[in-house]
């Protein structure tokens, strides 16, 4: 039932590519709002306009998770505006992989992609925040964004005996809800201003939904209270400091629906005086797919070692970052993976108690025409 | 006289910016045919246009040698079209570092970017190859590349004696000759698609000029040559295979003035035919740096120091390329150390005998309007 052999084999899947195949449920996400897109698509019109048809893809990551959404909605698009090229964005910030992203979408992987499906399609990345306009006044006719939004600009104060704002209360929650509204609502100014006249958006956010349930806390035991225990006991045990556990702290700020749709509420609020108003609003929970295997095969072993590795994906550069600047690789390296290996030891003792249920807010947005 | 211990130290240039960092040379060589873009670019007549400016840099690796080219032409496209945004585009192949691109222009790095400088100026990069068009029909206001058209999409055979085809003749020469004409013509003909009615392209390429010199091969020791024949001489010596030898040649070719202006004579040619003429072409000599300090300085060991990161910030990943599969990183780390070791003891010894001058063909192509 110990691990220290494993915590090699869990970890196995590190290197390119390492993101996408470790997400299966953020794809999942995506898959299933894929008629959100096609829908909204077809609110653009494509067929009525003429020139390069623009669409975007923010906080993309490697491409990977969005790349079976963008054949279909690519297809379609063609299909609908046979002769208008295509431009399609991917943003990230700088540290992204960029070069993963370009050989994924240009075919030099193995992932499916449209680039040989669909003529006149060009892509490109932005290096440039989505909390600033990337593209030029109204030359946007449709962006997607899905799992990237919760990212706020800078983290507002650190968390007392947490590691993540949904475990923080009082002042402290209130400085990352402000946070969170303020980039929230630049955000949504920045696409008011690059998005044509009748563009729509389609955001996929992380968030908490009406009954309080976000990601990895929907039944059992809640995932960033784990993350939050086991680095807590890791500065109680002397593996690193108390000082390392309060600096490490997710710049996220997961929101309610309410405060979603908030700026879109006053016809006098800046975001609506921008001309973006809200089509769709609303909460889904899509299961995590490690657990739904388990529920069919039973092995904790194999449910943990595919468990850990999509929580560590997206995780791990939180609780490096929060290590002291003086520590190297190595001795960064093996705390990292002490930290890992209590959490998988925890999901093989009580496997039935863990599941990464994704829960988020979905939004569909139109520029006034 | 011997650099075991050197070794280290004239290598300690290598990472993040490495590549910008140690061409000082390519940079001058921008950097003085910033005239040549800022008249081609009045030429474009950006103040008669309406829309979205858009301007590309061809292989433009981490962007460090074009940034001050771009934030003069940047600068002067702005007061000419003051109204317009403007779109610049980096392109280069997916393994390029576009993490270093992006940190650059966006103002992440010590260099001095245009980012602040001028407005509603948006940066994107592009992966694909510039050797397919790599934006819609008439959409590219303005193209720039320098000191990458000379990468060929595939060597057509191996170079027998030598690293490179300046070192070949016969029908190895004949057969990287036939693919650099057919890869110059494809090349053309991208920029002949993607370029708008009265468009222009700046082209600064490796070449051999009308006495017969091309890059590091002005005066004294032939860059090429050395290269070749220390690579030669470890694998005489047992350091490396005859065959890891026989497998590495540059993927490039370097043409003749006249190789370059040949798409151009004849109007019935599908460069003329795409609408693409010529608007100037010439060779120019840009001295070496390293070498005209040393000139001044007269140390040897810092020449040394200076010159053998420039060679290898370029080369390195060749040699790399021509080691068999099957060995390690270490293994293959000490092979290439070993071989820059050598030709940095060469350069300690006879320093008055190298000079890496850069020897270019300068093109400006115009789109009919």
């Amino acid at each position: 039932m110990t691990s220290t052999g494993d915590t090699a084999r869990f970890m196995f899947m590190k290197g390119a590519g390492y993101y996408s195949r470790s997400t299966q449920g953020a794809k999942d996400v995506i898959d299933l709002a894929t008629p959100l897109v096609l829908e909204a698509l077809t609110r653009v019109e494509p067929q009525r306009g003429v020139g390069t048809f623009r669409v975007a893809d923010f906080g993309a990551a490697d491409g990977g998770t969005s790349l079976d959404m963008w054949r279909r909605a690519l297809a379609e698009l063609r299909a609908a505006g046979p002769a208008r090229p295509i431009e399609l964005f991917y943003t990230d910030l700088p540290g992204n992989d960029f070069s993963q992203l370009f050989r994924t979408v240009l075919g030099q992987t193995e992932a499916k992609t449209y680039m040989d499906e669909v003529e006149n399609v060009f892509v490109y990345a932005s290096g440039a925040s989505f909390h600033d306009a990337i593209f030029p006044a109204a030359s946007l006719h449709f962006g997607f964004s899905a799992n990237a939004s919760h990212y706020i600009v800078e983290t507002p104060c650190k968390i007392s005996n947490h590691i993540h704002m949904v475990g923080a209360s009082g002042a402290v929650r209130a400085a990352y809800e402000e946070q969170g509204r303020r980039d929230w609502e630049r955000f949504l100014l920045a696409r008011a201003t690059e998005l044509a006249p009748g563009g729509r958006l389609v955001l996929i956010n992380f968030g908490i939904d009406e009954a309080g349930r976000f990601l990895g806390a929907t039944t059992g035991v809640s995932m960033f209270d784990a993350f939050a225990r086991h680095w807590r006991n890791m500065a109680e045990d002397g593996v690193i400091t108390r000082e390392e556990f309060a600096a490490t702290n997710f710049p996220q700020c997961y929101r309610t629906l309410e405060q979603f749709v908030a700026p879109f509420k006053d016809a006098a609020s800046p975001v609506r005086r921008a001309g973006l108003r809200l089509e769709l609003a609303e909460t889904r929970i899509v299961p995590c797919p490690y657990a739904r295997d388990f529920a069919l095969h039973g092995d904790a072993e194999a449910f943990a070692k595919a468990y850990l590795p999509t929580l560590r994906s997206w995780s791990e550069a939180v609780f490096n970052r929060g290590l002291d600047a003086k520590r190297d690789v190595a001795e960064r390296a093996a705390i990292i993976d002490e930290f890992y290996r209590r959490y998988y030891d925890e999901v093989i003792a009580s496997p039935g108690q863990h599941r990464m249920d994704y829960v988020h807010a979905y939004l569909i947005c139109a520029k006034e025409p």
